[in-house]
């Protein structure tokens, strides 16, 4: 079985992405992930283009990898400089890094355009940077730019680029898609091409794709059935524009569908946390449709998809989602009968009897009715089933609440708003402001609560989305709040419906709090509605 | 040129998809905008699941296309049961759509597992409901579901199973990846012995893929590549778990990279907002990182990219993005140039020098920056426009609002709003009831400024959309309300931006009503505003 080199870039390359920002113990954090996953080399940067990158390299530096190695990125020396002089090179030399890798150019229209040197100019740039590294004593990986945009070109100019880093003593030598628009015949030609080039016998060869043309995991993947064994990429497709090439769908199609090995048994099934992981530190919402990893990525509609994994799993899903570390969701919908929310109990642990299943069908039916929609509201199902098991304990009684919003004579905005509440025969009343009336009703709800549970502290609301059921009625119409929350480990989701948008918020919010109090006392079970993030 | 025939089903697989919920209006909406990009069949699904669906085919029967046809979708009749006794076939066969479009077995697993059913008599089902809506005069497409891995199986039969649809008479034999985790070389084998099986001569042959291995556009193109000319898929990729294969990946790709021909080059530049119009239509925020036609998918970062840019788009860029009706750099926005601004300042006939369309760009710019957003605001769009002329005269000055929301004890919501308000030196205070706070300040500003302005009476909110622009700060984060009024002739768009939600829907309210009443003053001059719904 082929062993496939994993190259990670999510710390240099995926950072160009719209809205990445680490810092740099963010970083570490990442670094230590991606070597839990198995990831060979980890791409981290140029080692002083800024003080963050600079103060990366020192925690890198003393930091301790299980496997994984660290890799500094540069480009190759300047025009017209020897490269024992060139001052970014000797920083690469330099750094703890045990691997640099090299960008240079491949493409004649960038050497005309952009760089203006002639072929044999940027030939010697490429040769004398790489043999000044492997001669401070470090491993190289080559990172030919614009590879296939210069091969469709000039073939025989592109695969000399990496001859000649071979030659100097690169390890390894990547084909870049730098512009992304390549697609997966095009990179296989390229790639039969570079594999068998007689100065590239013996040489790792590397492929490293972006999204633009949506083909990165399928480019990467026709790289590999080529010849190539080294795969650049970052977690979850981060990358500026359309994104890199994503690993974490490259990972499991090269593994469980192709027969190359990436990773143990044990760290692919750590891929949908990882994948998480990163998203949470990023600040992203988890995209729910992502391949392997998503929530929704094994769920399933309808009672004949629910009858047919019943039968064999094998029927409706490509792979065994506990393979990646993703689960299979039954989604509760309108078409839903008591075999699924028997289903959904026991994998909540919820003891429930045929009645209460039925009881719970019924009132499932009611509700989606009226607005309501379990989908992405997995917290609120799962309370709607606890309610009806006698089990459930509310946090609180509510007495009354009120939301005043003023938009004074001197412009300005006020919000206020005011809950009356009881908790074990004492009644609570709380004002507070907001930068909007749901704000302030969560300030003042929390304010009463967190005394007693302090757990309430931990509990964030990640996501709020509000979608007007039907819209032709303006704005007299039923409005569907969806309220995602995380105490930083798992993440739920809860759902509000009402005429008044304040109100159906009010209730989304309620049943998230209600919720993160339910996980945090049924210890480190893992959350299982649907609207987890986990 | 091989011309591809574009089939969408992002009325029917698309809506399977987690969110996805369309009125029948709205689905007419789209099936008119899927006819002007150039979609040769749109599948509308089945003409009878349910009320809704049966409204939409009896709108779709009404309705004219420029060359789009309409595709009714159903199953391979019952076991056991004569096709011209299936009421599903029936109701196909009595529908309006000239084409019906079968979906049947093709995976021994699933004859086993599922339908419970021999070969032979699949084969028997497939032959039988295919003749039957031939017979019926029907056009038929026959999809082979589950067909590569039914192929992965047992070639002979799957392959027997196109066979067979054809020879009852179907004009096209699709084969789908069901459970979406085919590779593109996977894909390309069992195409390759598709389009040269004995019975298949002549015949049209299709594709039809699924993201679950982030291979969805790949395995498409591997698909035409080896000689299928019927492409299936869903506008921006919607669909459930991964999504279906993203047509607006796949005809750029198609058509700009690969020679065929699929939508005219005035067609193809209208990808991108017929892309994001889905979207909006939706509630979804359009994908910023989407291949082609997201905002950053030809978004520049850095001073080399801008530098090579400057010396040669193609140094940096795949394809030309005005190609596909986007444009290059960082923050997009319709109506950045001057150019723009005057061509719309024009067809709302009012005179605008250029220093003033300077001074637009630049407003919109910084409101953009904010969150406002005027491809679905034209009313609120040509508000700003006349208040930078000088031409606009308000309807009334503002003092204050207050809007209180109360949850009383006896669990009633009662929501009440007070205004005031100047008009002509006159102070209105004015105090309404309403079943939300947007509700009872609409009741109560109208109200006031009914007995000034009486054509107020006529404007009707019909549409209200509330997006968060920030999800991840939870309910902290910035909202933009998007309305939709109507005077019973035309519809025209309004938005407001806040903090607060109430603020923002009182932004986007009060500009619904100026406008209107600027719509009223102006005789019957046609709505031009990206938002309406004409």
């Amino acid at each position: 079985m082929t062993k496939i080199q994993l190259y990670d870039t999510t710390l240099r390359d995926g950072m160009q992405g719209e809205g990445m920002s680490l810092s740099a113990q963010e970083k570490l954090r990442v670094a230590h992930r991606l070597d839990e996953l198995g990831i060979a080399l980890i791409e981290a940067g140029f080692p002083s283009s800024n003080p963050k990158e600079l103060e990366l390299f020192e925690l890198l530096g003393r930091e301790r990898f299980g496997q994984a190695e660290v890799a500094a990125f540069g480009m190759t020396r300047r025009r017209g400089v020897a490269a024992d002089h060139d001052p970014a090179l000797r920083v690469l030399a330099d750094c703890f890094a045990p691997v640099c890798t090299l960008v240079g150019k491949t493409w004649r229209l960038h050497l005309e355009k952009v760089l203006k040197v002639d072929g044999e100019e940027n030939l010697r740039m490429i040769e004398e940077s790489v043999a000044f590294l492997v001669a401070e004593g470090k491993r190289v990986v080559y990172d030919a730019e614009h590879f296939f945009d210069g091969f469709a070109s000039d073939p025989e100019y592109a695969v000399r680029c990496l001859s000649v880093a071979a030659a100097a003593g690169a390890e390894t030598v990547v084909c870049c898609d730098t512009n992304g628009g390549t697609l997966p015949d095009q990179v296989g030609l390229a790639m039969a091409s570079v594999v068998e080039a007689a100065g590239l016998v013996g040489v790792r060869v590397g492929i490293h794709c972006h999204d633009d043309a949506g083909c990165g995991v399928a480019n990467s993947l026709a790289a590999v059935h080529r010849g190539a064994t080294h795969v650049q990429g970052t977690m979850n497709g981060y990358g500026e524009r359309c994104g890199n090439a994503n690993l974490v769908s490259i990972i499991p199609n090269l593994q469980l569908k192709l027969g190359y090995e990436c990773l143990t048994a044990e760290q692919l099934g750590a891929l949908t946390p990882a994948a998480h992981f990163l998203d949470e530190l990023l600040n992203f919402t988890p995209d729910p449709d992502q391949p392997y990893v998503g929530r929704n990525a094994f769920a399933h509609k309808g009672g004949m998809h629910v009858a047919g994994i019943a039968a064999d799993p094998a029927t409706f899903e490509h792979i065994d989602p506990a393979v990646v570390g993703n689960r299979r969701e039954v989604l509760i919908s309108e078409l839903s009968g008591k075999g699924t929310v028997h289903a959904r109990a026991r994998e909540a642990g919820i003891a429930l009897d045929d009645p209460a299943a039925a009881r719970v069908v019924e009132r499932v039916k009611e509700l989606e009715h009226r607005g309501y929609h379990y989908e992405a509201a997995g917290g609120s199902f799962e309370l709607l089933l606890r309610r009806e098991t006698g089990e459930y304990d509310p946090l609180f009684r509510l007495e009354s609440w009120r939301a005043i919003v003023e938009k004074r004579a001197d412009g300005r905005v006020e919000t206020e708003a005011t809950i009356k509440i009881w908790v074990d025969g004492e009644r609570y009343v709380r004002t507070a402001e907001g930068n909007g009336p749901v704000n302030a009703l969560d300030r003042a709800l929390r304010d009463a609560l967190v005394e007693i549970h302090p757990h309430l502290a931990d509990i964030d609301l990640v996501n709020f989305k509000v979608r007007i059921l039907d819209e032709a009625k303006g704005t007299g119409a039923i409005t569907r709040v969806l309220l995602d929350a995380s105490d930083g480990d798992q993440v739920w989701g809860s759902i509000g419906v009402s005429e008044n948008v304040i109100e159906a918020s009010w209730e989304a919010l309620v049943d998230s709090l209600e919720y993160g109090m339910q996980v945090a006392g049924l210890a480190a079970r893992p959350v299982r509605g649907t609207g987890s993030g986990s």
